[in-house]
């Protein structure tokens, strides 16, 4: 650099978009970067890695990687591994859903496939309807195309849908198009909730009066807890989609593990097709050796014969954590029972505000997500998602334990339920970001 | 569903948002979708599967997964694996780019780092600086931001200030914001241009002199051919970048593999910051297994240690396509010669149109990217990319030999060089795709 022309270094924010000067990290707590020692996380919503297959795992990708098939490491196509976009129609036949290989894109995570969607099915200004509560990274994907996301009550069947009149009648009123309604019918992330059968069908009839398209987000379909819940109970909506209403998100994170970026949408043919040009500037092709792993892994027939054992344990799992907050904490902390998924969906008692909580509870060595980080329109301080997945059930154990001290620290023992601001803005900045 | 609510089966178009609408094919050419038997790849910018280190993947691989560390397969943190951060400003540093942990984070590929950078830095009704011709990967990226892309001339020297100058000021002049500009000094994709020193020192000049964001591309800069370049040549504008207006992406899918999608973004660290926020939303992490493979392929030693067998290789095919191209079309095609990278950038004769000369090309069994595909004004029909990185050197022969006759009818044997429209437009549709 010539003398005269140096100068001094600016921030770089000068150069920003307007939509990163808008960019904030998600409300949503990101456990894993609270580092005190020794802490009991229900906030991710990680699979047990005492579930992965590693044997398998090394076994395959040892003949993978024998160099005879090269194409395993080359750039490939951006819908997909040939191998694995032929086998999706089968294991979407296994949930009622018929396909064909047009039918179906791999996606790198269903991150991917909420971000792509996003994309092709929303414009700025236009209004999607979503579930209150729902799922933090379909809220900051769908944020991200500018369109306002409008959340809609749901109980314990579902969805409501004279709520959603209500709130499509507001949105059209205000001009906005409808882009879509978002839904995640099966365990659902973060209530646990299970959309019953008939008003998964009456979603569908509302849908097809109104002509709007639903996308459905089913990571947690396959994970139904035996003695709650059946298959049947957690038939897609795509199952019964007689018009192509329903573009279908589903995922190998939960069943083989989250560190292979596999997922994938079904949808009409031509959705997919804009899908995949939308994946090709999004990332061009998702990584070959985790598409040929995990479909590997299908073909062997272990995904399928596993599923008993995942669904056993976390069935376990929840059962431990019910029976450790039934045990400590039984007048303060309420609950719909999860019949499958990752998560137990608590309702804390007044005056308990689970964000004010939240840096105490770190302080005593657990950690949650606090529920208003799910609520788009800003509501939720009473609850606290808290995942059963991850944990031992010695450590979930040991996780209620220090929460109840919390709890009951909050709700009386220091004689108010705020703690001070300082340490709740320390632990907050600890803890802030993205996590499933 | 209940009867008289079932209506016939619509087509799913009537839900695409404005921008899917306007979603067209990149019009670059997919070779990997030509299925013609026998058919000599010159599209793809493919590396040599020949040049992946099987033996280390596989014996790295077998190490990782054998279940001690369950974080390899667990989600990750957006911003990389901790210990491939901690190496990046190594790789960094031996480049002559002074970098820590804070100017860096891992992206699934660099598809997703221009995907990155364009909604970080650039909103719709913004300008984007591009040089003429330039990557299609960056065009269909920024193009998805709403922004123009304004095409800069370049010379063998790279991209021309002066023309950069007028383009600047006709699009202040229109109102629009220039939101940075994008080069890729090193053995640009598509002409495998050099950018010289000389160039590198005014365009930082000229940038600070205009206050402007640089993104500079450097897939490529390793990959430099002894006989005519030095590692010197190819030191990145970032080295010398005193003021922050530097984002500097690099990728492993060049010198490691591209199945595994792992490249990065180095940056001021508030923007590192804001590209951080805007993955979370894109796919949560990057792969977990392919982040470690690449991380102890640099502490083996060996991806340092494999480079000059890389140059080696590709010097050696980009020589014999020269020789082949000079024994069979001395007078029809003319090109700089390549001093690094995967490209020859050949300029055909008139009257030839390489559009219109890619049909038969395929007939004739040979395939290559034509110049259209590059330039963001419309230009480039004389022009045809042929990547030599990745037939065997027999191939490459083959290959040459075929375009050679396909070359030779265009010009006089077949007495014309406008081919019919229908095969043009037959294979066109069989070839349109992304591809690196």
């Amino acid at each position: 650099m010539a003398p005269g022309t140096l100068r001094a270094v600016e921030d770089c924010s000068r150069f920003f978009s307007r939509s990163a000067r808008a960019m904030r990290e998600s409300a949503i707590r990101r456990a894993g970067d609270v580092r005190a020692p020794d802490l009991v996380s229900f906030a991710p919503g990680f699979p047990d890695p005492s579930l992965f297959a590693w044997d398998e795992f090394r076994d395959i990708a040892q003949s993978l990687l024998d160099g005879r098939d090269p194409t395993v490491l080359q750039y490939g196509p951006t819908r997909g591994y040939r191998g694995l976009l032929e086998l999706l129609p089968e294991i979407l036949a296994e949930r009622g859903i018929a396909a064909t290989v047009e039918n179906v894109i791999v996606t790198t995570g269903s991150q991917q496939a909420l971000d792509l969607c996003g994309h092709v099915f929303a414009d700025a200004g236009d209004a999607i309807l979503v579930e209150l509560p729902t799922y933090t990274g379909a809220i900051t994907a769908f944020g991200n195309t500018g369109a306002r996301l409008a959340g809609v009550k749901q109980n314990d069947e579902g969805i409501d849908l004279a709520d959603a009149d209500r709130v499509l009648a507001r949105e059209r009123s205000g001009g906005r198009r409808v882009a879509f309604v978002y839904v995640v019918p099966n365990f659902q992330n973060p209530t646990g909730n299970l959309m019953s059968r008939s008003r998964r069908q009456a979603l569908l009839e509302w849908a097809a009066r109104r002509d709007l398209l639903i996308i459905e987000d089913d990571p947690y379909g396959s994970l139904y807890f035996d003695d709650v819940a059946s298959a049947g109970d957690s038939r897609p909506l795509k199952a019964d989609d007689r018009e192509e209403r329903v573009v279908y998100l589903s995922s190998f994170s939960k069943t083989v593990a989250p560190g292979f970026r596999v997922a994938w949408i079904a949808a009409p043919a031509a959705a997919i097709a804009k899908l995949e040009i939308a994946k090709q500037s999004a990332d061009l092709c998702t990584g070959g050796l985790d598409q040929r792993i995990v479909t590997e892994m299908w073909r062997r027939g272990t995904l399928t014969t596993r599923l008993p054992l995942l669904r056993a344990t976390y069935q376990r799992k929840r059962t431990i954590m019910e029976q450790a907050l039934r045990r400590e904490l039984p007048r303060e902390i309420s609950w719909p029972e999860p019949k499958g998924g990752f998560f137990l969906w608590a309702s804390l008692i007044e005056p308990i505000d689970s964000d004010l909580l939240l840096p105490r509870a770190i302080g005593h060595g657990v950690v949650f997500v606090p529920g208003s980080a799910f609520f788009v329109e800003g509501s939720g301080a009473r609850f606290a998602r808290l995942a059963f997945s991850w944990p031992t059930v010695e450590r979930i154990e040991l996780g209620i334990r220090r929460l109840a001290e919390v709890v009951r620290e909050a709700c009386g023992v220091s004689g108010s339920a705020r703690p001070a601001a300082a340490p709740a803005r320390e632990a907050d900045s600890a803890a802030t970001k993205t996590v499933p």
